[in-house]
C-alpha cells in the first residue's frame, strides 16, 4: 500500500463507502511527552469499553534506512496479541514521498475493517506530522510540565490544531505553571468555533487521568455533532487536503515512471551537481514533456 | 520566492552558477535542545573569523496561520543590523507545499550573493525537517543530557545524518551517561565513509564549546576534501533530491493550475466528504486529464 501500486489503489477504491465510521483521535507532541504510553493506555480504555482500536504510530524514522523505530512499542506486545487491538507503524516517507498519504490509506483500511477507533500518533513538530493530525476527527495535544526553551514555539505552532489539551507527567514539578500558560494561550487563540479546549491533566505510566482524557475527547464529539455546518467544513477540508496529498505523490510517480528514467535522472543530478546545469531548467525539461 | 513565481525561477536559474561556494552547515536537534542558541553563538563565531553568515531558520510553524513563530530570534536584533549576517525564516509549507525547496531556494539566494558559511536549522524531528539537513555540506545533530523516554528512538533516527554532534547544556546531570550512549550507538553504526563523527560538548548559553565545535565541523570539511569521490557521490544525491523535491512541488502547482478549477476541486472535496465519490477516483479523474 506505501508503495501505491495499482492492486493496492483498487482495494482502497472499492473500500471507500465503508470508511467514515471510525472515530478517528489525532495524537501529537513533542519528543519525549510520553505519547506512546499515553496512546497505549488510551487504547486499553477504548478496548475496556467495548470498541476494536487501531493504532496507526508515525515514527520518527531513519531517513537513511527507511526503518521505523519501534522502541517503546516493544512493551505492547500483549495488546498486540488481542484481535481487538490492530497496531501499525508506519515508516519514513521513501523516494517518491507520501506518509501522509499512506497513513490516510492507513486510516481508511482500518476504518473500513471494523475498528471503530483509530489513534494515529505522530510527532508534533514535522510539517508532515502536524498535516497528518489535522485529518483526525478529534485532535489530541500533549505537553509535559517545564520543557524546554522551545516550549513557546512549540505550543504556539501547536496550538490551533488541538481540540483536548494533556499535561502528562503531570506528577512533575512545573504542572501549575504549565497549566497556566497553556490557558492564557488558549485564551487568545482564535478558534472560531466556539469550543473551548479542555486542558487534562495525566500520569500516563500510573493510568492516571485516562478516563479524563477520554471523557475530554467524548465532548469535543458531542459539541461538533451539535455544530453539523462546522463539522462539514471540516470534513470537507480533510477531504480536500487529502485529495491534494494523494495528487501530489500520484503525480510525482507518474511522471517518474512515464517521462524520465532512473538513469536519465542519475546523470542530470550529476550534470546539476557538477554545475554543468540548473536544476531549475532540469524541471523544466521533464515538465514540458506532459503535454499540457 | 516561497510562491514559486515566475520571475523567481529565472532569477534563480541564474544566480544557480554562482551557488556552490558557501560551506552549508545543517544544524538539527529535538525541541528543547538549545539550536537557536548555539546557531546564534556560531554565527557570531564565524562571523568574528571573518565570514558572512546567512542563517536560514525552518521554524515550527502554525499550521493554520502559517506563521513563523521567531520568539528566541528576537534577542539576535544586534546580529541583524550586521550586513554581514542575513537571517531567514522560513514558514510554514502552504497548500501547494514546499519547505524543503523553499529552504533549497533560499540557501542559494544566500550562496550566490556571497554568503560564504551558511547555517541551517531545522528541528530534527520530521520528515521535511531530516531532509533539508540531509542537503547540507556538514550536518550538526544537537543532544541534550537527559532527554525524555523518546530520546533513543530520536538519537537512532538521526543517527545516521550526523557528522558532528553536539552535547548541548553540557553542565547539566547526565552529561557523561549521555556522551558513552552515543558513543556506543555511533561505534554500531555503519557510516561506510570511514569517518568517526566526533563528540563535542557545549553551553551555548555561555559561549561555551563553540570554537570547538567549528573546528569539528572544520575537521569534516576537510576529510571530505581528501575523499573526493565521496564527496561527488553526495552532490550528486543530494542534486537528485533537489530535481525530485521540485519536480513534485512544480506539477503539483503546474496541474492545479492547468487542470482542474479552484471551485471543482472544492466540489471534488465535498463529494468526498459526503462519500458520494472516492479520492481514489477523484485523483485517477485530474491525473487522466494530463496527455501522458
Amino acid at each position: 500500500m506505501e508503495d501505491g501500486g495499482r492492486e493496492a489503489a483498487d482495494l482502497l477504491k472499492q473500500i471507500f463507502p465503508h470508511t467514515g465510521q471510525a472515530l478517528v483521535v489525532g495524537i501529537t507532541g513533542s519528543p519525549g511527552a510520553g505519547k506512546s504510553t499515553l496512546v497505549d493506555r488510551l487504547a486499553v480504555h477504548y478496548r475496556g469499553t467495548g470498541n476494536k482500536v487501531g493504532i496507526v504510530a508515525v515514527d520518527p524514522s531513519s531517513p537513511f534506512t527507511g526503518g521505523a523505530l519501534l522502541g517503546d512499542r516493544i512493551r505492547m506486545q500483549n495488546m498486540a496479541t488481542d484481535p481487538g487491538v490492530f497496531i501499525r507503524s508506519m515508516a519514513a516517507r521513501g523516494y517518491l514521498g507520501g506518509i501522509s498519504r499512506a497513513t490516510g490509506d492507513a486510516v481508511a483500511v482500518l476504518d473500513a475493517a471494523g475498528y471503530n477507533t483509530i489513534l494515529v500518533e505522530t510527532v508534533g513538530v514535522g510539517q508532515d506530522e502536524v498535516e497528518i493530525v489535522k485529518t483526525a476527527d478529534v485532535t489530541v495535544v500533549v505537553l509535559v510540565p517545564g520543557m524546554g526553551d522551545d516550549i513557546q514555539a512549540i505550543k504556539a505552532g501547536i496550538m490551533e490544531i488541538g481540540d483536548v489539551f494533556v499535561i502528562n507527567k503531570a506528577d512533575r514539578d512545573g504542572v501549575l505553571r504549565t497549566e497556566h500558560e497553556l490557558q492564557s494561550l488558549l485564551s487568545i487563540s482564535q478558534r472560531g468555533d466556539g469550543w473551548v479546549p479542555p486542558i487534562v491533566k495525566t500520569i500516563a505510566t500510573q493510568d492516571s487521568g485516562i478516563t479524563a482524557l477520554a471523557d475530554a475527547t467524548a465532548s469535543y464529539q458531542e459539541f461538533a455533532r451539535a455544530h453539523p455546518e462546522q463539522a462539514e467544513l471540516r470534513r470537507t477540508r480533510v477531504a480536500q487536503f487529502r485529495v491534494v496529498d494523494m495528487l501530489r505523490d500520484r503525480l510525482l510517480r507518474t511522471v517518474m515512471e512515464k517521462c524520465v528514467t532512473e538513469t536519465e535522472l542519475r546523470e542530470m543530478a550529476q550534470a546539476v551537481a557538477a554545475r554543468r546545469r540548473d536544476p531549475y531548467s532540469v524541471v523544466d525539461e521533464i515538465v514540458a514533456r506532459l503535454k499540457l
